[in-house]
């Protein structure tokens, strides 16, 4: 018996699946049961770099879904709208999904969830987090023994890239933006990847995962990387820290080993110590550290995005539903199901106690150290490393401070005093230390 | 409906697993349905760190895989009998096993598996392989869409602690080991670990799931590191490498891509480039690192021992053996169980194409090292690096050469050559190079 797929998107994701699919040799001896049924395309007529007979290819998803024959839709068209409704029209259809829509997922993923648990479908969604890597497999199935801690990711390979050219040759910003850019590792309008919302949406996800409760994107803590600047990569050279947008999410402390605890869940650049696992993970390499009891720390890492990359996880959803569906036609496996019924407790970002980096620029005059000093005192700030650069230009000095772990809510009190001092003229960088 | 394990062995790992399903608030929503029906003790006297009823617990192991009520048998007491046969007789009482036993899975797992196959039962071996990392899982179950092409690992965290501990610190071999044995990182016979054994049967597990037959323990070449000194240490240092003990397990090079060809895998101390991604795990951690098309490159790393890294993917395979059971209990999922019917057929040694690196020690006179040049050049071996240090000793120097990537058969011949020189001592290190 074969099992059919319909595959809704025929971009560089869609053709990646394709092309295994039309080539199991060597492959997982369970390819050549599952069979291309149909494919919806936007445009009929483009030149693409997959041979699909005409009979498969169509311009009408609609009729995909709705398609008795198709056992499993592949939507890899990305965007919510038609995406979302078309799986959810598939779902009411009895179809299993598989997604690599990380952005239908985060938002949406409660009506979808809700209405597959109804049906009794699959929902898989491997690619929609971190590419290739394994990692949502891994929290869904194998690390069922712990109570996971805390989750902190590499999520988004396009800024990945941008902070591990910056950190090597310390380039700018805006210049190494644009070369992402032609070198099409990010997107002409770059707003998803380089102000963090493609990581909060795999934070999202991973979190959910990770944690055993839904995640509102809107709870979650979201900056970006575009402040920061060749002088901030410098600085945290000296110090012994690289800069990488890292997505955490833990429980909050106050409450841990406990499954009703909030959870503090945020996207942030974050100067992390180069010997921490993470700090080597360069270009537009993925990568996830998950800590938990009894297991400890294990890393995963690996291509987050690409067309093979994600096409591989892909299929891989694609036969463990085949797998499923040929022992147990009528039954979910809870292991490959969502079993969230909760929304967590998201900790606001002022609760979160962690240290901070801050560039300051101040007149260069006596005492100003001192004021400084005494600002952070005020408000409980004890700082951990103190860097000054007299006379940057302009006669200003420049002050690099990294605070020892302190609450959000008094590092930014002593910040807003710290603003009004008469010494100051600035604080360009405000960063999270990991 | 609670499902009942009987567990074979109350050491470390046994203990770790029963902590787990006595306290399963904050794990997985399953673990509550798992209940520890059976445990089996040498000694029922022994004062344990578990809370285990008396009736319960017995020394009659016979009777736990006998047992009517016990759905799964968790085999984590080690060695090769009687586990074994307790294995085997579990599988022919119809009770799915869950093992941490790579000592038995490499040498029996044909047996094993074929019995299990007739049986229709599960038989799982997570924790057989690199403890707490889930590679296993994500052999058998997230990597299918893939041609896998090499998977190379640090597999055995003894070894990588003390070659870790003599890259850091230049200490001796012996006295590094002492210490690990002091500190319970090395057993007091340390032949399994030291020698490679270990690293072996571990290899054959994770070769055969990667590419898809099985592999006889004996076929895999083996070479451990009793042979490194701090002397190779500090060269491999001076020339950007580290060494690791690894298992290297890909297709031969002459036949890619094609399911027929032959493999070659070996365990042997390696050079690394220190940018590889392998040469930064330190310590009693293990990693694995996986090629394949189109995922391209994804690593693994976390413990690879302990009690709890192990009990983690004990329990993980219990879970999902369960998760199973409830959807479908007549009907084996394809991807769980283990499909090979044939044996890999694996290159023999002399057919590896690598870089050598070789110390040699010589009488400290004029011409040595044309004499040197000539001999590898009579056997086409190319040199990429020379290193000499001049009476080192005795009035010997001493001379290092990094050859490039040459036959294995090659380089043997002209080492043989070598030693003939009257100018050369002798030969104290030969290492290849990843």
């Amino acid at each position: 018996m074969t099992y059919k797929v319909g595959i809704l998107g025929l971009g560089t994701v869609g053709m990646g699946v394709a092309k295994i699919l039309q080539d199991p040799l060597g492959r997982h001896p369970l390819l050549p049961e599952i069979e291309i049924g149909r494919v919806g395309v936007r445009s009929l007529n483009k030149q693409r770099d997959v041979a699909i007979a005409p009979t498969v290819i169509t311009d009408d998803l609609e009729a995909i879904v709705n398609d008795e024959t198709v056992d499993i839709v592949v939507e890899v068209m990305g965007g919510i709208e038609p995406a979302k409704s078309l799986i959810l029209k598939a779902i009411g259809n009895g179809k299993h999904i598989v997604t690599a829509n990380k952005a239908v997922i985060a938002r949406h993923g409660n009506e979808i969830f809700t209405a597959a648990k109804q049906k009794g479908v699959y929902v898989m969604l491997e690619a929609a987090a971190c590419g290739g890597i394994p990692v949502i497999q891994a929290l869904k199935q194998s690390l069922g023994a712990n109570r996971i801690s805390e989750l902190t990711g590499i999520v988004n390979g396009t800024t990945n890239y941008i902070l591990s050219r910056m950190y090597f040759e310390g380039a700018d910003f805006d210049a190494t933006l644009a070369e992402a850019q032609q070198l099409g590792y990010a997107e002409a309008d770059p707003t998803a990847d380089v102000d963090g919302y493609d990581a909060a949406d795999k934070m999202a996800i991973l979190a959910s995962l990770a944690f055993g409760d839904r995640v509102k994107l809107e709870d979650i803590y979201r900056e970006g990387i575009r402040s920061i600047t060749s002088a901030d990569i410098g600085y945290a050279k000296e110090l012994g820290f690289t800069i990488k947008l890292l997505g955490i999410a833990k429980r909050a402390k106050s409450k841990s080993n406990n499954n009703d605890s909030s959870l503090e869940i945020r996207v942030h650049p974050t100067l992390l110590p180069i010997q921490h696992p993470l700090a080597n993970i360069h270009g537009v390499t993925n990568a996830v550290r998950i800590e938990g009891d009894p297991i400890g720390e294990v890393v995963f890492s690996g291509p987050g995005a690409g067309s093979g990359a994600t096409a591989s996880a892909v299929v891989a959803d694609i036969i463990n539903v085949v797998a499923a569906l040929k022992s147990m036609p009528n039954q979910v496996n809870q292991l490959m199901g969502c079993s969230h019924e909760h929304y967590a407790k998201i900790a606001p970002i002022a609760d979160t106690v962690t240290q901070f980096y801050a560039r300051l620029l101040t007149h260069d005059k006596p005492g100003v150290i001192g004021d400084l000093g005494t600002a952070f005192g005020k408000h409980s700030v004890s700082l951990n490393a103190i860097l000054q650069k007299t006379t940057v230009h302009d006669g200003l000095a420049e002050i690099v401070v990294v605070t020892q772990r302190v609450s959000e809510c008094n590092f930014q009190k002593a910040i807003a005093a710290i603003r009004e001092l008469p010494t100051m003229h600035s604080i360009p960088t405000i960063l999270r230390v990991l």
